[in-house]
């Protein structure tokens, strides 16, 4: 961390902040420049906020050089991180291929969608019991009974699960049925809820990077979980908000490479709730995966007419097929095995 | 809401989807142009998910002609609603001024600061007991014994009391403790913890905008809160996220007039989160009163410089009696009284 | 185009409001439901301002139901526009590879990084000579000299140039020494370099997407191009502004399908100032083609630490001859050829 | 400017890139942690282009500690530049009223608006006779002639004239009929046009943020202006482009202190466009004042219903008198004088 005083500042005032700077722990090196002289702080600076010092009325700046985060961080741990899924593996050179409907809705439409989706390719079941949704009056998820519909489609087909976990009173539950434990957008800053998965949950968590979140912020959430002793994170990036209001947010496939280069945790996309339109998801599907993403959440429903959410996003098994047989051969392409 | 048509498209199309608008229990006026056919539905749209429609084939785009939210809706309370905080009221032409320090540090910082700012003029208290943080390794607030610490200074003071509650676990002990309970930015799409303040929690409740919140957004969280049983919701702007950083955030003071037209719920404003800067609040304070808010939430701290957060954006007491002499002066023009 | 009605009005204002419409040329089609009245609007609408209808006090909204242009539109030109540049063909299935420095510094090193470019699979050369520059202090190009220089290159190595235009002022001389006229992001709605363009230019136009353009913007700017003569229009994709920081920009890669599926014209993605780090160019490019691309703009440097611009984003000629090879082989499979 | 070096590096690298900061004229300080080492840059660094340090390997972020503008700078100019427009003053304790129709229509119509304004009580009269339009198809103005009616309302009235340039080419028939030379929004990064106008134009600039322009860069334009020739820029907030479009920008007052912080010329608002509602210019244009502006820019039309463009963000006469009143008695409070 670097401190940046403003110009023509008095000895004192220097060593006071010295004296601060100090006072953290830390060791603190003065250059001194013609206008402008810096502090720079050498030590654990994770724990200091840099507010505590701009607050000083000598104080013009105070920038970071390092990351605040440490359990994640790449620099620390180089190797990818490889999280097994109930083991179905994510990261390295494994492409996780999540499919599955938005929401439960019945036992024989989870079923007919997670045979088919395994047929095309798809090794992990995604599904929503619990439903964040923006209306009260919307339909909220069929809630427990779902995830035993889940559970026994699991019975079926051998995919392990994914599902969105709304509350900390669900995780027991989840832990008992649920492989892949998702926490959602909007909660990606429900730093009780990260806490308590943290502590508490057994299983991998996938999370999903809020709807403004940066990089930073998004890893700081995963460094929550981390630091509250769950070190199996996946993140999703599943589109940012922007002024553009014709795709339902916008896919920031950028996150890749960014991510890889600052942690060691794999990353998947979710195309289709980024655009909000089938027809986005096949084009965005390939393109994620020859930017080198570890796996696809994709929305598969036998009849999106019907479906009671999200039916405009969702791709027909047929297409999931199609698309699935591209994805395996830009795979091969960037080193990624089906 | 209206239903668009591609071009080109079936009587028996047509036919189907009004057979579908009916399903709902809604009445469908059919309007044929010569490029576009358009199908009006009329009835209670509350419940009708858009998507539902606009993944058939035929449909081009589904529109919302009213607005998804009842409660809170100003067409159907067409006057303000006046929110009773411990003996403190909010809207119509009241003028809550809520200041204290970011978060609780000590019983006598606490007690001080609350006598500087009910001489200044501050009609409620506030201080953060839990604190959400982005770095798991932030301090995260006193919890238990911030509450305490707050009551304490009430009994001194007499000011009702404001802290963020971030977890249903804790809503009784705020119930017993807490006069105005906040729900911060990052949970205004905690949907499980709507509901559940909607439903235990015996106080109003001031419901912060998110990071990226629509108003419409926004407003569906109110919606949440009052459907679930509390309808004493207080709305606070503090800041969006934009492009521009040399600001925390950028204040959105039309989000002032927009609430007013849209809900007849009260409308409260936090220049201090919104800048991150002590500079900003000044004039940002008095362009909230200038533009008929109810209510300014600010932070006042008798020591920023050694503040555990937020030092920077936090006014000194004799800052904050100066601004809420101007403050007054201009609330006496746009008819709010302090 | 429809206008929806305030509640409860008169027989009066709704016949008022159809004169209004009539009066543009159009025919107006009421559907009275029992909330709201809609008017259709039915004829021409391109020339009609929605604000002229919305400024009534007994309109609520008016909503477009087809898209402002009509040049551009796919609706109305279903097949791919496949525009010649110099005998590189641009859109279809064929993929233009333009690479280059960020600006003209000299003629040896333009010529060396042509025929470097050339060898690696390029088939256009990329060079600023006029310079669009955030400080008035800093580098703003070669200019006329730098034009020269590119011709000098294209002599060499048979390569098309692409270049970017400023000021209406040059047109003449791009038409005699550039290719491919490229407008840039800054002046995606200078209007009247637009209509100079469409009027004067001879060659084929890349209009960059603005920094913070809607789809729908970004195509009324090639309307304006188009509408002013000059139909040979390729939109180039190189980044949106968004709140993170990280990157120089968000990559906006759904802007492939969307801008297929609602224009006819051809589209290429820019990389290199897209995100501003040369290790997000090679996944970014890759991502860009399987999503069905029609080319890729990229910046490459035989010495990127001593250019004049961007060369943290430029790449060297061995990492972009390594880049094209798995770009030829994704390209293959989504059906495109090199 | 500091740069930061990346983790291990040795002796060599370090002395290679002071070797490089020296070949710019600067002198290095060079200041080694235990695990970052930083390299202060002493010197006129404004034509210093970090992008020049970043692309070396071992360079891990170059960062300003000092703005890139000079003849903008507060630092070295600490009073408030007071801008002389026709014998109207813009700065310091004056307030500048500049209101009108959008665009110029008719002779009647300007004159007779320009008297009902002057009546109640504004300073300068606005009108657009060169209009810029998303399309193509949408009335671009009356040119010429419409500057012509101006001029006639000035004969009329006295009150100076603003309106806006979109083209070099008329820069002298600017100077000779308008007294401030508006630039719009969509041209703050036209870089020729800035240019230009600070070369040719001999009356002050009005100089519009552009739609998602950051501070910096809008102050960057003008020291465009400003190092080409023309020192008298007033610089003019109407709103920046988010995620929210309820309104039709999010108007930025914020703006207000900070502009007046880091810059000595005058700022002034624009709440028509900014919302694009009638009904929030009144809220705005009173908040706007109490921040401290140096202005308001307000849409005034006689007959918003027939307004050939932006009429619902227009406000009628009366309106405008009633918000004159209220604009005048904050002004007062915060030492403004009408």
């Amino acid at each position: 961390m670097i401190i940046v005083l403003k110009p023509k500042i008095s000895e004192n005032d220097v060593q006071e902040l010295v004296n601060k700077v100090e006072s953290f722990g830390l060791t603190a090196h003065v250059s001194k420049g013609a206008e402008t002289t810096i502090i720079g702080m050498v030590g654990d600076v994770t724990k200091v906020d840099p507010k505590q010092l701009e607050v000083s009325p000598v104080v013009e700046r105070v920038m970071h050089v390092s990351e605040p985060y440490k359990l994640a961080n790449r620099a620390f741990h180089p190797e990818d991180s490889i999280i097994d899924v109930d083991g179905v593996k994510v990261g390295g050179d494994h492409l996780a291929l999540i499919a599955g409907p938005c929401s439960v809705e019945s036992k024989e439409q989870v079923i007919a969608i997670a045979k088919e989706a395994k047929a095309a390719g798809a090794n992990m079941l995604r599904g929503g019991a619990f439903k964040p949704r923006t209306s009260p009056y919307a339909f909220q998820g069929m809630g427990t009974e779902g995830l035993d519909i889940l559970v026994a489609a699991k019975k079926e087909t051998g995919l392990p699960i994914v599902s969105e976990l709304m509350s900390a009173d669900y995780i027991e539950e989840f832990n008992e049925k649920v492989d892949l434990v998702q926490i959602g957008a909007r909660n990606m800053q429900n730093f009780d809820l990260l806490k308590e998965v943290g502590k508490r949950c057994t299983k991998p968590v996938l999370l999903k990077r809020g709807l403004s979140a940066t990089y930073e912020e998004w890893i700081m959430s995963a460094e929550y979980i981390m630091a509250s002793g769950n070190p199996n994170v996946i993140l999703c990036e599943r589109g940012v908000r922007t002024y553009e209001t014709y795709t339902r947010n916008t896919l920031d496939l950028q996150a890749i490479p960014v991510i890889k280069r600052l942690t060691h945790l794999p990353i998947i996309i979710d195309p289709s709730h980024a655009g909000g339109k089938w027809w986005l998801v096949e084009p965005m599907a390939k393109a994620a995966v020859a930017a080198g993403c570890d796996g696809l959440m994709i929305e598969v429903h036998n009849d999106p007419e019907h479906a009671l959410c999200d039916g405009p996003q969702s791709l027909k098994p047929a297409k999931y097929t199609e698309l699935l047989k591209q994805v395996g051969a830009i795979g091969e392409i960037v080193g990624k095995s089906l």
